[in-house]
């Protein structure tokens, strides 16, 4: 231990934390959740060469490394623990190219995902992937997630949107993944296999992001409340069958309202009312605006719309503050089922069942567009307890049941590997295990994550 | 081999074809180049377990098998040769679900791709991946090389239009891949590797799509003729660079118009003006095709704008019959490089100085809106000649040398296996084979295809 310390700092000098604060912080991630014991050191990468320098050290001397962005994940990924290098690449946060004309940006993995945005607005650009985090989250950890976000049904996922990757293999060699072109089937889809693998398979050092256009014309914003939870998603998975498009559709609980309202010094809301957020973009905002609000007034919405920008920004923020909010109510484990969203309202009923039978309340966000849920299970104290663990496998296994998945967009991270068979089945996940193996023999790159030891 | 093909004939009955024809069909593709000797069999498929019973005979007798849809191939990926099962999947043709409100279908893989967009417009949606040979090339065949088509720029490529795939592996187990929610992330993204695998890690025999509406509103359609290719495509990269977004941007220089104008018995073209045909749609189509028609203008093009469907659909028949048109010339090997987009006027250059170097005439259509060309090399007789795999050669690292990548939507094969590491490189090459290992440890699965013996 002393050795690989002593090697890491005669080749990376300062660049290696091995203070008790930095190696605190690094046990952790925005799930709560932390790593028994706590790491060697943190290395703050601030280049390509910096991350091959750490992992020749660590594979040469067998020791596990943990990648980490931001530290916002919520499933534990990038939790390190003892014995292991936290090897964080949020210093790499350079934007190495912006291409209009090609509709690309070559970025590091550590920018952060509202920065980046931010500097393309200026060549008139964006990168779709949204997630809620955005203010405080990497590009990087975006990637290694899959992260999703809040346009992924009309502006597609995160593999939908990244044309290349540049990655460092377990053994310090550096790989140029994909393409810069729009269409490219050149052998095995790596750079899509790196999408959501969670820092598994190697550690993403460089990426050719798939950019758009920034989308013109007016943005309209509607807020629709409703009696209940299941009304509003019933509501919000008719507007998809009536086929129309919203850029966003969110979907918050009672609960949730309140908290946020709570945090926010906003006026109280309607104790028991559900709500939609929803904003429609490009040419036909307007048309399509006015089409959802009677899709919603005829499903029992009391409905208001805004073509004001700034006004529909504002109204966003309260979903996007949901999670500080929830962190005011306790220790917060948030869950991530995705469903088709015709399954919506009955993922909402199994929600309420296992409310019921459990004895636990689960306050509830949802990306409706897309049918991604974000239950919120609170209580008392850093670990999750037991009865917590018994009612979120009784979630878990409803979503899968109604055709859904574990994780629309956290990843399995250490919190939901011993699910991860159910949704996978035994055959599939020795296939990725061994895939696993032939990136990393050794086993060192994020051991026990995603896949339970 | 005998006892091979009485244990499939046991199995299968009259579903395996052991006729001269069938098996003589079987050595091809549309690429014109034919594998060494026949086929022991070629079995049609016509459910699941069919495919299960042939490949766990022939991974219990050491067979090789090679997948096949309708055989349209352009790089000799179903080419099926001496001593190997050819598999066809074309009578697995049925659409098994179709949902509009989760925006999915559940297909099998032998239905054509044309034949299913049919089908779902009845629905009111689309499934967006259209190679220009949709009328005869199946939705597995699609999936397994990756394959495009026009509207990728726009729609995007094949990986974005799949949500899960159901395969069958090398020992005849099946595998649930991928999902039914818009998002999911539950491990590593097996469903995106599968896409474009070209056979060599399972077979597809069933595909969850991620649909569309279809985009209401008016097409408009562009004709430009330009004096030469190059302009052409400086024009065509103009309209990208200013920001709009056409649906189709195709580009065909003036031998290929020529051939195309003789085969469908239209007047004879200009004899050196090479044409972009553009489409636009949605609810900004008019004001895009009036801003595209400016660009076009201002880039030297002479431009004609139909606001009528059926003539669009009538002009882009045109680049529609590239392929037979070529046929009509003497044998040809279409390439498929793909540039980034502001790369695609230099790879005309590339493609004349080719030209001029090796003596050789190479017409060449583009998906110019995605930087996706494909050169055409014409010779007489069966096998590609040394001197024209020459001049490819300097095609393809000309491609490489602007960032671009050998092959956007054809696959490699057997055509292109061995340029594959100078892409690649030495070291990804190794672990794609390691990846291809993991799926099939005893190398039956279309061995020779892709990466080389």
């Amino acid at each position: 231990m002393t050795d690989v310390l002593s090697r890491l700092r005669a080749a990376l000098g300062d660049r290696v934390d091995a203070s008790e604060t930095a190696r605190q912080a690094a046990r952790a991630d925005k799930s709560g959740h932390a790593a028994a014991g706590t790491p060697l050191a943190v290395v703050h990468a601030a280049s390509v060469a910096d991350v091959q320098q750490t992992l020749r050290i660590a594979s040469e001397t067998g020791t596990p490394v943990v990648p980490r962005g931001a530290g916002t994940g919520l499933a534990g990924g990038a939790n390190t623990g003892a014995g292991e290098i936290s090897l964080s690449l949020r210093a790499m946060d350079r934007i190495l190219e912006v291409r209009a004309d090609d509709l690309l940006a070559v970025v590091e993995p550590g920018i952060l995902n509202g920065d980046l945005n931010d500097a393309l607005a200026a060549h008139g650009l964006w990168w779709a992937p949204d997630p809620a985090s955005r203010a405080i989250s990497t590009v990087g950890g975006n990637i290694a997630t899959g992260a999703g976000g809040l346009l992924c049904a009309k502006y597609g996922v995160v593999r939908d949107a990244v044309l290349g990757l540049d990655v460092v293999l377990a053994d310090g060699r550096l790989l140029h993944l994909g393409h810069r072109s729009v269409k490219g089937v050149t052998g095995l889809d790596l750079t899509s296999l790196f999408i959501g693998s969670e820092g598994v398979l190697g550690v993403v050092v460089g990426a050719t992001l798939k950019l758009r256009r920034l989308v013109p014309g007016q943005v309209h914003t509607l807020t629709a409340t409703f009696p209940d939870v299941r009304t509003a998603a019933a509501a919000s998975a008719a507007v998809t069958a009536a086929g129309i498009q919203p850029s966003i559709m969110e979907l918050m609980d009672a609960t949730c309202l309140a908290a946020v309202h709570r945090l926010l010094d906003l006026p109280a809301a309607d104790p028991h009312a559900a709500q939609l957020t929803i904003q429609t973009d490009g040419a036909a905002s307007a048309a399509e605006a006015a089409a959802i609000a009677d899709v919603l007034r005829a499903h029992g919405g009391t409905v208001q719309v805004s073509a004001d920008r700034d006004e529909g920004e504002r109204l966003l923020q309260i979903r996007r503050s949901m999670h500080p909010a929830m962190e005011t109510l306790g220790t917060t484990l948030i869950e991530d089922v995705s469903v088709p969203r015709s399954r919506l309202a009955e993922m909402f009923d199994e929600i309420a069942r296992v409310e019921r039978e459990h004895g636990v309340v689960i306050p509830t966000v949802a990306h409706a567009g897309d049918g991604n849920l974000h239950p919120n299970f609170i209580f008392d104290g850093p670990e999750v307890p037991a009865a917590i663990w018994d009612a979120a496998d009784d979630l878990f296994h409803a979503a899968l049941r109604l055709g859904g998945t574990l994780t629309g967009e956290h990843g399995i991270g250490v919190l939901k590997r011993r699910w991860l068979t159910d949704e996978l089945g035994d055959d599939q996940w020795r296939l990725q295990r061994q895939i696993k193996d032939v990136f990393d023999p050794q086993g060192i790159l994020n051991p026990g994550k995603v896949f339970a030891p």
